[in-house]
């Protein structure tokens, strides 16, 4: 299936039976997520990309309207990262959970709200609302701040845990559901030089930002920080982006 | 140990080896969650009451200092409501898991994202911001119409699995995270009479209200519609509250 997004006066892509289908967007570090999980697990699938700009009228149609969402069937989907991801790991068992159990699930996921402290004033950082207020330095200052706070707990947590990734000597489900938008920090740093992610600053997330890298689910779906700074850009002036550079 | 809360100036309680502890609040819905599971399932633990207006100088030590906090020795403890619920029914398996599995339990997952519709509107009307624009008609008119609307998605939800409970014929997951907002419901429409929680408006939940009281677990844990009524009193008027209705 191409990679090139579905857009509104597009015709709704036939479900083949016992296909599992993602809406995505490959610009949406959500979507990203799951198709990190679904790579690394190895699970067939198909993806229909979405032109978060201009939405098909099916897509509006048939689902809440957001990217990542996961078709089981005609009339079964499954919305949110972070479930659809879950959902995943425990259905595809065979191939060997990404979750830790009892307590240690428990505090992975007492982990994962921080997360919240990096993906907000990433997002504003990266995609700055057009309202008055939102531009002075103090705001701004706030949420670089805010982010380098949140850098600092998930460094702090892998010094305590003292391994390479989050999920031990092996990634788990906390190193993908925070990668996406890890890989973009170095586009962010470019973009807003007062956010600093250095590994001086935080030496056990800066080195996990680089075994991370080379994870082969990563490797295959990441891109690089000159590709994201060109989508800020265009997500910012409000150009076309959905398919930047796919070709004809 | 006795319901009194615990305050400022207290000694924090020593903890005895193998127990299961629960800090919680009488006043606090999403503690009573946790109550509610450690009671289904049957789960050997002690409460530990905070007053969450006077904070003892060890809980905020040692604990993230909001409640509920389920503590597993002296260093191990877990956050967040719906966190503890799944630890202690993945731990606790032997008495019957609450949470369904696969399709149905990412279902049950994105239908509680929508459980904020109701929270989040019950905590305005109940204990309204004393600030300028907070209490104008067309705020609260808007928070109305926002609960209104989580009533509704609940109860189409609950019409759609044609069952008693959102967990079947046995009470699930999905229902004990429910239940504590939802025992407030008749306070709040008595607070508030243009919140409407009628049978004729909303059969099914209203049905399933009336069956929930009646589960041993939350018959044990709730408290009626007259206390709660007080609480919202006495929070509103920062009047002492945690230990409301204990006698001396």
């Amino acid at each position: 299936m191409s990679q090139k997004a579905y857009k509104s006066g597009s015709s709704y892509p036939e479900l083949k039976q016992d296909t599992l289908r993602l809406y995505s967007s490959r610009i949406c570090p959500f979507s990203e997520r799951v198709r990190l999980v679904l790579a690394h697990k190895n699970i067939p699938h198909e993806v229909v990309n979405i032109d978060l700009k201009d939405k098909p009228e099916w897509f509006l149609e048939k689902t809440l309207g957001k990217t990542p969402v996961l078709q089981l069937s005609e009339d079964m989907y499954i919305y949110d990262s972070g479930v659809i991801c879950e959902y995943l790991d425990e259905v595809y068992r065979g191939q060997g959970s990404l979750q830790a159990e009892g307590y240690h699930k428990a505090k992975d996921r007492n982990l994962m709200d921080n997360f919240g402290q990096i993906t907000s004033p990433y997002h504003f950082i990266a995609f700055p609302p057009r309202t008055e207020d939102s531009n002075d330095d103090a705001t701004l200052a706030n949420k670089i701040e805010q982010i380098q706070k949140g850098f600092q707990i998930f460094n702090d947590e892998l010094a305590k845990r003292d391994s390479q990734f989050f999920g031990g000597n092996v990634p788990g489900m906390v190193d993908f559901l925070m990668w996406p938008h890890m890989e973009r920090i170095p586009a962010l740093t470019t973009l807003e030089s007062r956010v600093e992610f250095s590994k001086s600053r935080y030496l056990h997330l800066y080195f996990w930002w680089w075994m991370m890298k080379d994870v082969p689910a990563v490797a295959r779906e990441m891109e690089d920080t000159r590709w994201h700074l060109e989508i800020f850009k265009r997500v910012n002036e409000g150009m076309p982006h959905a398919d930047y550079g796919l070709g004809e």
